[in-house]
């Protein structure tokens, strides 16, 4: 058994079944392996920002670490500004870097490049491995370090004559580690202060939007009156008829703002405090007037779900039913293209349990609030504002739920960043439906001009337009194999997503704003 | 004068003239003052991989700075790989990254990231700008650190409040530094070593290969008998006919060894030592025998062509007349399609000074060699193995130099990491003709494969091939606005490029092989 083996096994032992990759020479025994050692899922990308999107959006979906495989620094820096948002979102993922063979690396080649450096901002864990009798320990270690509820990247440097040489042994399984709980104290005053009968909101952090968390929040809100609220950039909320009701702290600083006014006590449930996205000249940086108490009831490295359990039992809410979301029934909409005619489709087209991967930016604002009541989904947005997120999350998802339909809201300047999501899409066989809102423009951009109150000459708006020429989305996606239609109306826009979400594989839609 | 306005008027004062970028909101303020300060040239990119690599070609060709306008952390991160090619190429290039304003940084906010950690691997110089009065001079002090011919990446980090606050300052014009040339004792060296008689090779570094060094290393080149060799990935050289003929090191490690073994002395102009690319299990890392002696003439910090030129007086070379490349007649070959003919179809179409960007992997290994004697012509190659350079160099090349043909030879794999380079050729109707070699596969893998001995299985060829589904690249360019034909055979490849070569705009020729 070489080292490549010895790390493939350790992976798959630890649950670690999927690897999405864009391998360079020192990978290829890594690649040679994936046929000698059984049960890594080796997903090809065309490049390495839909390999580290694709594994967020698996890991998000699956509570479980995929991999990746990428080709020494530079392969590492294609990779980065996804796990930039993998780490805010909190998901746990391992980066399997290759670097030249030991003997070589010190040469001043091409590709010779200094992957520590690189890798440290986004890793929580980092290591070389030192030869192939240890990469399976070291790869065992870096599974330890991300299994947990908390998340993080892992790094593992992988030296060419590591994972060519024979001698691996494979790596012990880790066990999940326990996250520790809040103090009682801490437990016992957000009691007391949702208790007191004022207004009271409570921000759920990425442990808390799904499941047992979610159905505790609900029965404290039920029981106290307290609003759940959730990070304008969340991991993946699960919502939609049935589920708790969860309000999405708003992306514009001054509405944020606003709908932050109404509370008297903001708890936070590993989330971290309200701030805004960007600061601005005249606007304050924290969302929460002085005269609101922020408390935070847990962090992020503790049991953010078992304190919510343990609250519902504080406040007498452990049996009470949770607060949940009416099933509201939806009509396909007609007459003009509008934000909100867009939304109510999107709405009556949502299948069941449909993992919606939403990065539409400006075109897509009303969609959260239009699907509240639709079928249960699951949502997932971009986590850490580095655009191109949106169609490898999609990818990831699909790997992780194949029985799933993934619907993928995607702005067209958003999109074109990881078009090459597409291509993997199709090999594949993924069941997703890409909806492209095509304003041909950085809207969002344009939008900030003008409340900086800044005249926008020729050459600025040259920047924040992207027609001109009008990129055609329709040709690119089947370019890369992926069946793609334009839809001009409403109507031909409702029958494209029915279509869509029901065929049991990649397609997409141009909509043309 | 705000502080966006005195950075923008400061690079122009300085000369650097053209910004390629993908802005967000942080770098709004400078977006909205390319309107108010004029001389400014932007050039939208829907990635940042397209803008630093543009700005590579941009400083290839031109020999001083363009700049980058990035998106904090993660728009860095997407630049990080050209960046990497554009250091080793030894180019010099000014990126501009915004930051949150200074009171907003400390916040744990979605883009918040540590850009000093994630630009120092590629920045020779680095800095945060503190204040609007502060960054002019700064930007002077970029344009001082990288204005040298040995290059350099420069990084300012641009926080939002030091863009949009008036009391901006233009910094002072920095002067061109001279670069010191090497001692007396290396040069005399050099010509005792090529003044014995033996056979030996002159390998020319990035200052080298253009102009009155190559030149100079032509002479001596007559004069004493030595050869001339680039390393495999040089950045710049200028050949065909009636230039000094220069040989390029090999890529495959044994044929590089056999090249080199003819010589008994080579003499390093600015140039590393040759080097394996890769390292493998049985292949030394170093390509020259212990036989040979290897010498430093001059360091890349030190004045290389100076030196060659101070070594052909030495040699008594001053006046000799370099030996050059005559001019072969090329006629289009017909019959099948073969890498010997593409390439004999390549040196018959090309016009006079056409730019041609190199980045065909293994489809391409025939084209220098067939293009020796053709008409002159620049050529320009993936210095840092980084793949995803060749579209994005072209672009760079050709906003540099709007008079001249670009061919951009790419392999298609290499080509869908940054395909939206299409985009802004099309946009700013770029005189470049893409070929892409559609082999469906990362080819060059394959071999490494075979090379290495191991038994491909099914999974590992899955991660190799690019195929199922085939790309569609006349699809891709036409949807992204630029003129696409497919050839079948010989004779359409070549009526396609003489076409596309005369058009004065983008065009792109899929080449199935």
């Amino acid at each position: 058994m070489n080292g490549a083996e010895s790390l493939i096994q350790t992976l798959v032992n630890g649950g670690v079944d999927a690897c999405f990759m864009n391998p360079g020479t020192s990978e290829i025994h890594f690649v040679a392996a994936l046929d000698s050692t059984p049960g890594m899922r080796g997903v090809p990308c065309l490049f390495e920002g839909v390999a580290s999107g694709a594994a967020d959006g698996y890991a998000r979906m699956r509570g479980k670490p995929a991999s990746t495989l990428l080709h020494l620094g530079p392969g590492l820096s294609n990779a980065l500004a996804n796990l930039h948002n993998a780490c805010r979102a909190q998901v746990p993922l391992i980066n399997i870097v290759g670097d030249h063979a030991s003997f070589h690396r010190h040469f001043e080649t091409p590709l010779a490049s200094d992957i520590e450096s690189l890798a440290r901002p986004y890793s929580a864990w980092l290591r070389r491995a030192g030869s192939a009798a240890t990469v399976g320990r070291d790869c065992a270690e870096a599974i330890a370090a991300v299994r947990q509820p908390r998340g993080g990247v892992a790094t593992l440097i992988l030296p060419a004559d590591a994972a060519w040489s024979e001698g691996g042994h494979v790596g012990p399984v880790p066990a999940v580690p326990v996250l520790p709980m809040p103090g009682r104290k801490k437990i016992q005053d957000a009691a007391a202060l949702l208790k007191l009968g004022q207004k009271a909101a409570i921000v759920l952090g990425p442990q808390t939007t799904t499941e047992e968390a979610l159905i505790a929040a609900g029965r404290i809100a039920a029981k106290t009156g307290a609003r759940l609220l959730a990070p304008f950039a969340f991991t993946r909320l699960q919502r939609g008829a049935g589920r708790p009701m969860v309000e999405r702290i708003a992306y514009v600083t001054d509405q944020a703002i606003q709908q932050l006014s109404a509370y008297a006590a903001v708890i936070l449930a590993g989330a971290p405090p309200p701030v805004s996205f960007f600061g601005h000249p005249d606007r304050p940086s924290v969302l929460t007037s002085e005269s609101t108490e922020v408390f935070a009831l847990a962090e992020r490295e503790q049991d953010c779900a078992g304190a919510l359990m343990a609250l519902a039992e504080l406040v007498g809410a452990a049996q009470t039913p949770p607060q949940v979301q009416a099933r509201e029934g939806c009509s396909n909409p007609t007459g003009d293209i509008t934000a909100g005619a867009l939304a109510a489709a999107v709405a009556a087209s949502l299948p069941d349990n449909t993992i919606v991967v939403d990065e539409s930016i400006t075109s897509g604002r009303g969609m959260m609030a239009a699907t509240a009541g639709a079928a249960p989904h699951d949502w997932l947005v971009n986590t850490g504002g580095s655009i191109g997120i949106g169609m490898p999350l999609s990818v990831g998802a699909a790997v992780a739920c194949p029985d799933r339909p993934v619907l993928c809201l995607e702005a067209d300047g958003s999109g074109m960043y990881t078009l090459q999501a597409l291509w993997t899409a199709a090999r594949e066989n993924l069941n997703i439906t890409v909806v492209v809102f095509a304003n041909r423009a950085y809207a969002i951009l344009k939008g900030e001009l003008a409340n900086a109150g800044l005249n926008a000459g020729p050459k600025a708006l040259d920047m924040l337009d992207i027609g001109r020429p009008d990129i055609d989305w329709v040709m690119l996606a089947q370019a890369m194999g992926v069946p793609a239609t334009r839809a001009a109306n409403l109507e031909s826009f409702a029958a494209a997503l029915r279509s869509g979400l029901t065929s049991g594989g990649p397609n997409l839609i141009e909509l043309p704003l």
